[in-house]
């Protein structure tokens, strides 16, 4: 289209999202690996796609159906309808997600207050869209930020104020100071995005002290917890602590969930468990999940019935618990996850570290030069391996010299290939020309 | 929960849209169909349903995948990543819409300027966010208009001016008049939505010499058309003009697809075509689709691949055509609106006037009394019958004597039952007592 002399918009006519480095920086990095094709990805978080075949959709599919007719005594007709014909705003599959984290979570929840997504993604545009009632209101998240909360809240033009990180996941005395700023500036800080197991990008976790710590200053601050947990599931040797949902007592935990890891990307199932009680005005009170409802009903409608069934059906084959469901899964994982640290341990230059996550995707390194987008494309050329620069998942400054690898997509002889790849990158003598603007900043390493 | 004394937050405190009254008319018709279920529901807009199987299912899912292998030699791998994984935010099933609307529409377009959403609903709020810049912008809207439209407004938080309609279905000196209005208060009118065919709530379809009215306005008035087109392969025995997109020559529609009721409204699969030229502002032009897919990722990340490769399963099945796979659901839908009208011919009391729509499942009937709320609600009591009050497609006021009788969802005995039980309401003296305030506003009656 570039022999038009004129354009029919100019970017600067639609929606300032479109601007936003959040949005740009997904673009950059997609492009990047469209251009590379031949290159290793340690960057992308996707989930490892080995062990899927086309079969077990329509295992999964006839399984839902099964248990519509035999559990719940619906005849063919009703069958027909819940797959084929549009459906409830907050889902169908919403019992069987409740059973779910009774199950794997100990999260016990009345299906009402469960809205099935699309994808978690719009589980927390939902969330941010209800909570954003005029530009008084804040979100704050614990940075490094999952890219998914910034563009969410851009596309309600809902600031985003970075909270510290610290060796525990999050620096409370920071969390409380920028709250307590915010209400001074005349703002309405709403709630928290914290991701406490395995964090993207930074593969931390919060130990039980800090969870509770972090439920407590939401009670004391009058602020919401946006818990997503899309990683929980792929932890190590140890079992991982409670979720904030489970140690919730007063509501104070919105939780964010995702399938996309867990039962298959495909299907784009996610769910959020809203169980804060609002007030309707007539004297009368409804779950948070309600309105989420019909927020949803002018953004998406419902959520596919056939994507819901066959998320369902994978749920039922494992008696809805996505911790028997996922045992290769987390073995594949936790293999991958110990090759990157051997090979970083065994084989890294001196000035590089890195963090050793005891699960989830994501290990963080720092290395002794630049490691932006510049950086990355020269390595995707020269070395053919991709890896996320860490400034991606900051505001305007942060992260500089770190980048983050992913262990979930590639796995086995590719891993290592590519881990090899990635050590002859950072042992290369040009890197260290580049200029390092002093330490890194946030995720900490050993 | 009613119990309790104190509500977490109060519906104050959340997005001004839940207090809208396009967002309570959902919840109340919805209320009123689950408290009375044994009443026969002529109010609402889901395609028949009696042709459905769930063996379809997977043999659109298997078509597809043969697709992919035969027609794109896809090998077994790629496939299943294609359906498992995770795809690109502007869909997998590109190539098949564009190719189905070269078939159907004589609309030839680019796949790239095709996004795939999760219904038309997604495509209806993504073309509002990225047009939505700040609070100078405003929609037009044909009036009576689609809640769907007005509830997608309402989450941008964009006012939506009402163009009054007549018997051409839009009156379009008004139309003029109102963006000039807005252009003179600071105000930027961005886009006009309107239905061509068969519109819903009206039933109304414009004829070609007011579609190319409407292009002619939309570029010297420097407005986009949003044309929505969910019914018009429902048409009676004459075919119906071409689209506003099949005469666009200068860009200036963007269409809204829905598949919802041509193929089936469970896997929830819509599209937009944006091949509006957008200038990115460093000397290169892209597709408004790809903007309005940007916005996605951050929404929704993509469209379930599982439920694209259902649709499209369908559309490969029919050589990409929705005219030749809905033939029986054309005669079904065209059978039931000759009912509907011969029923209010010869037996309708003096003082009900109707339209008559050459197609589509929509027919509006004004009647001498309010056919508010109340009135619907004691109709469902007493006769056991359901319909639209038009208001609800209204701002404030209008269409206070009119409501809306669907002709999609009951078919055969259940319908004939329906109408006799409607017929026995409008001819019920009691309603005759209530205050007609003047004459039905918009839509024409015959």
């Amino acid at each position: 289209m570039t022999d038009l002399i004129t354009a029919d918009l100019a970017l600067s006519q639609l929606h300032g999202s479109l601007e936003d480095p959040a949005l740009r920086s997904m673009d950059f990095l997609n492009e990047v690996a469209e251009r590379y094709p031949a290159a290793i990805s340690l960057a992308a978080g996707r989930p490892h796609d080995e062990l899927f075949e086309i079969e077990a959709l329509h295992r999964y599919l006839r399984r839902y159906c099964a248990h519509l007719r035999d559990d719940r005594g619906f005849d063919e007709r009703a069958v027909t309808k819940t797959l084929f014909q549009y459906g409830p705003a907050r889902g169908v599959v919403n019992d069987l997600v409740a059973h779910h984290l009774a199950v794997d979570e100990d999260v016990h929840v009345d299906p009402a207050s469960v809205v099935i997504t699309v994808g978690c993604q719009e589980a927390i545009f939902l969330t941010l869209r209800a909570l954003r009632s005029d530009d008084r209101d804040v979100m704050l998240a614990v940075t490094p930020t999952y890219v998914g909360l910034t563009g969410a809240a851009r596309l309600v033009d809902m600031p985003v104020l970075p909270v510290p990180t610290d060796e525990t996941g999050v620096s409370i005395p920071d969390l409380v100071h920028l709250v307590r700023q915010a209400r001074r500036d005349g703002r309405r800080p709403r709630a928290l995005y914290v991701m406490p197991d395995f964090a993207n990008p930074s593969g931390t976790s919060m130990n039980v002290a800090t969870r509770r710590a972090l439920l407590q200053v939401a009670a004391d601050e009058d602020v919401l917890l946006l818990e997503d947990n899309p990683y929980g599931h792929f932890h190590g040797a140890e079992p991982r602590p409670p979720t904030l949902k489970a140690l919730d007592e007063r509501r104070r935990v919105v939780y964010l969930g995702s399938f996309a890891k867990t039962v298959l990307p495909g299907v784009r199932i996610g769910y959020v468990v809203a169980d804060q009680v609002v007030g309707v005005g007539d004297g009368t009170f409804g779950p948070l999940a309600a309105q989420l409802s019909r927020l949803k009903s002018m953004l998406t409608v419902n959520t596919p019935p056939v994507a819901q069934a066959v998320a369902a059906g994978k749920l039922l084959e494992h008696g809805c618990s996505l911790a028997s469901a996922n045992v290769r899964e987390r073995a594949v994982y936790r293999r991958n996850m110990e090759r990157v640290l051997q090979a970083l341990e065994s084989r890294c230059p001196p000035g590089v570290t890195w963090n050793a996550p005891r699960g989830g995707f994501f290990v963080v390194v720092t290395v002794p030069f630049r490691a932006d987008d510049e950086t990355l494309e020269s390595c995707a050329r020269r070395f053919g391996v991709l890896w996320t620069p860490m400034s991606h998942f900051y505001g305007p400054e942060g992260g500089e010299n770190q980048l983050r690898l992913s262990c979930s997509a590639v796995s086995g002889d590719a891993l290592d290939e590519g881990l090899d790849r990635f050590l002859r990158f950072v042992a290369d003598k040009e890197q260290c020309l580049k200029p390092v603007d002093g330490p890194g900043r946030g995720v900490p390493s050993r």
